[in-house]
Order: structure tokens, then C-alpha cells, then sequence
């Protein structure tokens, strides 16, 4: 990790394609929000609700939509989607961590394996037989890659990751640590007394620039491979189980918990801790709300939930003794209705 | 991890004991569904509601019960459980895995340890004093072995597992890469101001035959053990607290959360994501569907669930006004009826 | 792991700082609950519903409440808060573990790295750049330290605990197995198409006396840090979002799931599989029960809930299949009310 970057403004606007309303020499040294901003940071504004911020802020430079530039007493970067130019800018300001290309001696590299001298490969990683792993990938310390694994290019693997046998990773992949790739699907057959284990022989095939949170797991599928299309983002302790399909560019927040054989469309967004259950199917474009469960297949984009909101625990005991009624409830108003009609 | 195996259709049939009919000469190298089998593979149907499947599948032969036989234009082998012998055969066909016995020269293995020559210890293992290890098993790289830990007979330990000490694994135990067994248990006694912690005393005791996924957490007791009967098919992401005792058998679904004391019976089954609140019992024969809380003790047999169902979020948002005020719109029920009788 | 630790009453009585009524010579090896323990062992009553359990006994000694000690047929110690005088027991009975101080010779440590020489290193470390260790820190086996790391004094991480670049721990902090503090925060900036990362220019603050369970996650701040306040206890498979910010002696049970940007009071406690969804604030001393959802701030100190309770399956579907038409029900009674004052 080196010092700080600095950049001066005008090397920013043009990395993001800017116009700069101000002095370009101005040198910027790292991002802040409107409100905890310094001199020498660069801000922005998505959000018009902000605007008081804006007017105080000690920002050096601040990204905004062209109709609030006249608002804007500091220098400017004008973008149609300061939020998406924000998220580029972060880019720029990542730190640089250490991950020198080759094989720290450390490593247990086994000789079978096909890793491109760009690859960085850190200390007590373990790679099994018929490993392949393409230009300019990371793999993290601790990691582990089972026979077989496929390691796509410019993939970045942080530490004590697990991806099990023949596990493949697309191009730019990012797995954040502790996270398990491949581990057996959940499936066994009842002998009338034990359980019976389904060996499961898949594997995961997970697509391009797919970036996977700490401690998620994903299981490898019974026959053929679970699947994560393109694009998909996977936030921390999510669960996904074997023979799972996952729509390109879909969203998976955290703690969220999908069950086996599950298809789930495109441009889908689970939120927080929701669950899905097996067996079923979701269409492109659903969002699901946090801590919603999803108990049968969605043929019609849109927005879903379940559950009840937060009360106090003195009236959510009364709504529930109620709720446990509903029934009986809903029969004795029918009775109320029939009387009042006959 | 060798190549594909391959099996005769007689061998096969003789290693399930099931009834051949067709060629037992038949080649197969793998299992395929009824829909994306080819030639050399075998399928099953356990669910007639497949039949049109059957009607055209590819694979070389086909699990089956004997009613179904005449339907099944290619190879069949006869079964009173398809979905059972089809279990069966993936302990055919799982890939044989690089576990060579002996102690990996990377691992790094206390002296005191006793371990059977059989054993595989992989790299960058650790293995603390007087831990023992019985036959056969395999403890696979970057594990983690606290001092004292027994691991019985044929247990399989994933890659980057912890046990901490005194941790006790029966015969035939399977253990996921990133779960965590015998943590502390989640454990203060409040002195008015700040949490003093209660030191877990008790360690984890875990039968022959579980199976524990990735990334689950097994807490030790207080005083005595957290206890896992025979059979115990625990799934990824699981947490089972402090002092629990869960019967023979049971199975707990991916993500579930068990809290401390608590006692479950044999065969049940715990859905994805559900929960259990503390220092409750739920009897045998028990099954909680997906995301529902246990909130009290149960005592009779029989399936149990919480929650509501999804719906569109603007006609949830509708019903959950009316949740709120539910007992109110209960008395004003209670209030027409009187007028009636009045 | 020594043998079982030996004290004779009047020491354990001198270390709580307890009065004695008894034998002062007995001598003590363990801790066993009212019902389980036998002789040589010491229990405590801090609830009168075992009243019945302290008769029968077989503990050589019991930590009670002065208005219990004529009941009591054994050694008696004198406590106001016999719960908490457990607590402090433990801590006396704890098995020492193997910890020497120094660096395994396995590790890989940077020699830019400042580390105390009273610090023990495991086996199969790795620390990065810049990182500092206080005295008496224990980083257990196969532990990740990423650049720029700064732990406290008196921290124990046990075993595959990942800490990312410049995450700061305070002193006597605690972290579970298998845990990932400081992994990058879930923001994305949808270009229209895609999903363009917001890289995570923040890191984790931990606060003194933290202890963090296993499995756990804690995620980089966007721009600031995400931070934990002193005495904050956090059990296994929690996940907490970027940008939050968790108030002093605060208590969050297993497998809970707080979205980003969330800022949450003192002394709280969330509930076992709660969750709290982003960009919201809640005040101090406010719990929330098991399975909860918090969707809006919180402004008033007290408890609150979500969700059902459970019910036998067949009962749940008929309230649920009412609880879809709620709004309906509601408007058929205002309609009856209608015709009743008409």
C-alpha cells in the first residue's frame, strides 16, 4: 500500500470523461462526502436532498448534474450520473496492495498445475492437480484450489478462499475471504432410517466480472454445474444452493439464502436475508425486499415482499394473538354480512 | 481426481442389487436427468410425473420401479426406491480425490498428536498437542486441530476447517471448508455497565455420520457439551449455539439459526433460514418450513411454520396497515356482534 | 491445555471477592450446573426456580444470594449477583492454552511489520506491511493480517480470521474463527447495464474489549470507517454492513444481518436473526426479538418485533390466506359499521 495518490483535477476529468468547471491544477488527494470533506478531497452530489451540504461543503472539487453547477462555489465536474462517476472516481483511489506476480515459496503448488507468470499467487496457497490459472489473477493467502479449478483472467481471490474441484471462474472475478465455492450440494435420499448421501458431481461455473462477498457459499450441483451468469453480484454470508441458475447482472444482498434448484432471471435484486425456496422459478427484473421469503415460482417483474413490519412488542403480541384468529375472524364477519342481507 | 470411471450396467446392477433388464454389458461412464442424459450415462425416475421424460430420454439405461419398466424403450434397472439406488449410484461415480496418506511436510503437527498411519494430513495443516486421529480419515489443507481434539474413523475434513480444542468428531464425519466447531458459546453476565464474559467450559461432541457444511458454527457449551446425535445432516451457513442437543438423524437446512439450550428431537427437519429461539425442546418428527421462528416449545409431532407469504409490495404494504390495527379491527368485529345479539 | 486447575475455596472466594460460609479448604476443580455437579465442583443459583435443585445438589460448593444460603445444605459463597460471580468464576477455570509468545517459524511476516516481542504468532500467518502488534496479542494459526493492520493489546484471534488492510483493532478484542473484519462494502453504481464497483476507500474501527464470534462479517466503510464501539458483542454469522456505526456495550446475536450505513445506539440488543435494513437510525437501549425486522428508525428506547408466531402448518395457511385479503376484511367491516350507524 503506497502513500495517498494525487491527482490533479484536471488528469480526474479526463479519466472520467468530465467537463471541469475550474482550475484543472487544483490537486485532489482522496474522496469525501459533502459534509466531512477537507480541502484537498473531491465530493459529490446525486441527490438533490443535499443541497444545504453542498453550499457548506469544504470540498476542493465536487462531481454534480450540470443544473446544479451555479450552486457550486468550488471547482466542478459536470456528469450526467454523479453517483456512477463517483463510483468511477473510487477507482482511482484504491490502494495499490501488494501482490508482486509468481509463486511465494510458501505455496504448495502442484506440478500438473498451469498458472500464467503474471499470476500472483501468495503465501501458503495450495493448488492441487490441473489447476489453470490465466494472466494477472491474485490468488490471496491461505486460498485453496482444488483439482481441476479454472481460474479465469484478472480474477483477484482474497484470503482463506475455497473453490473445490474443477470449480470454474470466468474473466475478473473478485472472491472475498472465507468464501467456499463448490462445496456438496445439500441432497440426500431417506432409507426409511438414515440419510443417504447424493454425492453431488457438478461443479459451479461462475461468469465474468462476477464479484462474490466474505463467507458466501455456493454449492456445486448434483449433475450438472450450478450457474452464475455474468455480472452478478453477491454480497456477504449469502447461501446458494446446488443447481441454482442466477440471471446475468442480478443482485444478492447479504445473508440471503436460496434453496436448490432455483432459476432466477436477469436484473433481479434479492434484498437483505430474503429467501427463496426450491424448486422454483423467478422472472427477470424482480425484487425481492429484505427478510422476504419467496415461496412460489414469479412469472411478473415487479416488487415483492413478506413478513409484517416492526411494532412494539407489546402490540405486535396482540396483532399476532389475532393473526392466529384470522380465520375464525374472517368467518365471523361473513356471519355479521349474511345477516345483514338476509 | 482420475479419470471418468467406467462401469458395465452389470456391475452396476450388481453393486445397487437391483434387477438388470437389457445389456449388462452396456457401458456406463456417468449419471445424467432423463432430459440431458446421452448415450453411456444412467438416469432415474422417482417422480411419474416425469413419464413424458422417460418417453424420450437418451441415457443407456434408466433406474426405475418395475410398474414403469414397460414404458422404458432402453436399459432398465429394477427398484422398489429409484431415488435411493439413484443415491447410491453417485458413490459410484464421485471423483477420487488426491488424499494420500502420511502427513503433508508443510503441516505442521505436534509431537504429542497421535495419528494412525493412515491418515492424510494435508498442507499447511496444524495440529495442536494430544490431538488423535483414528484411521483413514482425511484432514484436508489449512485445517485448523485444537489441542485435544479426537477425530474418529473415515471422517473427511474439507480444506481451511477449525476445531477448537477438545472438540470430539465421531466415525464418518464430514466437515465443509470454513466452518467453525467449538467456539466459544455467545456467553455474559451483565455487572450493570458492561458484558462480562462467561468462559465456555464445555466443549462440542459430534456423532457418527454427520455431516456438517461450509461455513456453519457449532458453539461449545458452558459447562457440559453442545451435542450432535448420529445422522445429523447439518447444511452451509448454519448456527447452532451453545449447549444444544439436537437427536439422531435430524436435518438442518442451509442458514438456519439455533440459539443456546436448545433441545431437538430426532428425525426432524429444520427448513432454510429458519430459527429456533433459546432454552426451548421440540420433540421427534418435528419439520419447520422455510424462514419460520420457533418461538416455544413443541411438543407434538407435525409441521410448523411462521411468517406470511409473498406478495406484490403495494398489496403488502395494504395488508400489513391492517396487521398493525388488527386488534382493533377485532374489537370492532366483537362490537357489531354485540349489537346483533343486543 | 494443562490439567485441570485446583483451588481451594477460600481462594476462589478471595478472587470474587465473595464472603464464605464454610469450609475454606475445600478444594475445587470444575464448574457444574445445580442438577450435573458432583464433588470437587462448584455451581451457583442466580435463579429461585431451581430452588428444588440447589436441596438435591452435590456441589461441594454453591454461589448464592445471602436470602438463599439457609437453604443451602453445602459451602455457601455470598453473592449480590450470583449470575455474574459465574462469570467471573469461569474465567478461573479456563483451560490455558498453548500460546508461546514470539513468531512460528512458519510464518510469513513482513519485516516492515512492528510487533511487540510478547506477541504470539501461529503457524501459517501471514503479515503484511505496516502492520502492529501490542503486547500480549495472540494471532492464532493461519491467520490474514493485511497491510497496514493495527491490533491492540491483549487481542486474541483465534484460528483463519481474515483482517484486510488497516483495519484497526482496539485493545482486548477477540475474534472467532473464520471471520472476515474490513472485506469491501456492497456499493455498486448501475451504469444502465452493468454494475460498476464503488471501491471501498473506508476501513473498520473496533473498539476495546470487542468480541467478535465466528464466521462473521464486518465490511469497510465507503469513505469513513465502519466502526464498532467499545464493549460491543457480537456472536457468529453476523453481518454488518459498510458505514455503520454501533454504539457503546451494544449486543448482537447470531446470524443478524444490519444493511449498510446503519447507526445504532448503546446498550441494544438485536435479537438472533434480526435484521436492520440501510440508512437508518436507532437509539440507544432499544431490542429487538428474535427473527425481527427493523424497516424504519427507532426513536424510543423499548422492544420491538416483526413477523409471526408458529402455528401447525395447516392453521398458518388459512390465517395466511386471510391475511392476503386483510385490507379487504377491513373495508367489509367498516361497511357493516356503515349500515349499523346509518
Amino acid at each position: 500500500m503506497t502513500q495517498n495518490k494525487i491527482y490533479s483535477l484536471g488528469e480526474i476529468a479526463s479519466a472520467l470523461g468530465l467537463e471541469l468547471i475550474g482550475d484543472d491544477l487544483c490537486k485532489i488527494n482522496s474522496i469525501g462526502s459533502l459534509n466531512s470533506a477537507t480541502s484537498g478531497q473531491i465530493s459529490f452530489l446525486s441527490n438533490p436532498l443535499y443541497m444545504d451540504q453542498l453550499a457548506r461543503t469544504q470540498a476542493s472539487a465536487v462531481i454534480l448534474e450540470n443544473k446544479f453547477s451555479s450552486s457550486c462555489d468550488t471547482n466542478a465536474l459536470i456528469s450526467e450520473n454523479p453517483y456512477l462517476s463517483f463510483a468511477q472516481a473510487t477507482a482511482l483511489f484504491k490502494p495499490a496492495l501488494n501482490c508482486a506476480s509468481g509463486i511465494h515459496k510458501s505455496a504448495v503448488v502442484n506440478q500438473s498445475a498451469v498458472i500464467h507468470e503474471s499470476v500472483s499467487i501468495g503465501p501458503n496457497v495450495v493448488v492441487e492437480a490441473n489447476v489453470s490459472i490465466a494472466p494477472r489473477s491474485v490468488i490471496g493467502p491461505n486460498c485453496y484450489l482444488g483439482e481441476g479449478v479454472v481460474v479465469g483472467e484478472n480474477c483477484y481471490l482474497q484470503s482463506n478462499v475455497s473453490l473445490y474441484h474443477r470449480v470454474k471462474l470466468g474473466d475478473s472475478v473478485v472472491v472475498h475471504s472465507g468464501s467456499v465455492v463448490g462445496a456438496d450440494g445439500f441432497g440426500f435420499a431417506s432409507d426409511g432410517h438414515e440419510q443417504v448421501k447424493i454425492h453431488q458431481l457438478g461443479s459451479v461455473s461462475i461468469g465474468n466480472h462476477v464479484e462474490i462477498g466474505a463467507c458466501t457459499t455456493i454449492d456445486r450441483g448434483t449433475i450438472e454445474d450450478t450457474w452464475i451468469g455474468e455480472g452478478v453480484k453477491i454480497d456477504n454470508q449469502v447461501q446458494i444452493g446446488h443447481n441454482c441458475r442466477i440471471g446475468d447482472h442480478s443482485v444478492i444482498c447479504g445473508c440471503t439464502g436460496i434453496a436448490g434448484s432455483v432459476t432466477i432471471g436477469k436484473y433481479c435484486v434479492l434484498g437483505g436475508a430474503s429467501g427463496v425456496v426450491g424448486h422454483i422459478s423467478i422472472t427477470d427484473k424482480v425484487q425481492v425486499s429484505a427478510m422476504s421469503l419467496v415461496s412460489e415460482s414469479i412469472s411478473e417483474s415487479g416488487v415483492y415482499s413478506s413478513g409484517t413490519w416492526h411494532m412494539k412488542t407489546s402490540d405486535w403480541k396482540r396483532s399476532n394473538v389475532r393473526f392466529k384468529q384470522l380465520d375464525l375472524i374472517h368467518k365471523r364477519v361473513r356471519k355479521l354480512e349474511k345477516k345483514h342481507t338476509t
